[in-house]
């Protein structure tokens, strides 16, 4: 047995609270909600980190993430929610099985992400977009 | 023309500092970093939120985030990455066109989400999972 925490889950041998299923797919509620109703949709094969995961990975979350989405927020009333995946442990990953977690917002909610958005200076900017633009092109 | 200002930037009647790019996605630089190298990832197809995006457009996010993630935290040096849609306006979407942040992080960096984690009270939990399952069982 696997132990991962998320692939106990997703077999069944630790409970959770499902809320959607499907071949390729499990969402469930978190334990340590943010808000109420704040969901986790995860891919049931292990993949430890959005960056590594594979393509029928990435399709399968994406193609549930919507409809999901929807639910949480029919069902919680909220206005919003924070769609949210941390890659790596320094962003906040606690569990390494890929997850992502759907947060119910509504205005006024006192519930915010530390946003504090800069500028660059003269001549960063660009700096930064032919260092990354490369760095994608890499095989 | 369109007045939405990412339909602007994919057209190119706006400059953008373009990372990455395939037929139906767009990465820019965020011109508002919260840190350097934060990156949007955009559908050039105009989808407002991510609750309405059909699923190709989803699917084609999906498959360009890995990707362009990895791109990011190459070129940054970075340790990892928050991932984040934000779904409508009470969750903090100032653009109504769907776009994924790109967040580089590293340990230490002084830069956190908000994060307030709370426990359920006894039956709140599995009152709050038949209520979403249900709502996403709805067509």
């Amino acid at each position: 047995m696997s132990e991962c925490v998320f692939c106990r889950i997703v077999a069944g041998a630790i409970p959770s609270a499902r809320v959607f299923e499907n071949e390729r797919v499990l969402a469930i509620l978190d334990v340590n909600p943010v808000a109420p109703g704040h969901t986790l949709l995860l891919a049931k094969e292990h993949v430890a980190d959005l960056r590594d995961a594979p393509a029928v990975v990435m399709a399968s979350l994406a193609e549930a993430l919507p409809h999901v989405t929807r639910g949480v927020l029919a069902a919680t009333g909220a206005e919003g929610a924070n769609v949210l995946v941390n890659s790596g442990r320094a962003a906040g990953q606690l569990v390494p099985h890929l997850h992502v977690h759907i947060v119910p917002r509504r205005a006024g909610d006192g519930l915010h992400f530390e946003w504090r958005p800069a500028r660059y200076r003269e001549g960063e900017m660009d700096a930064w977009r032919a260092r990354i633009a490369q760095a994608i092109q890499q095989p």
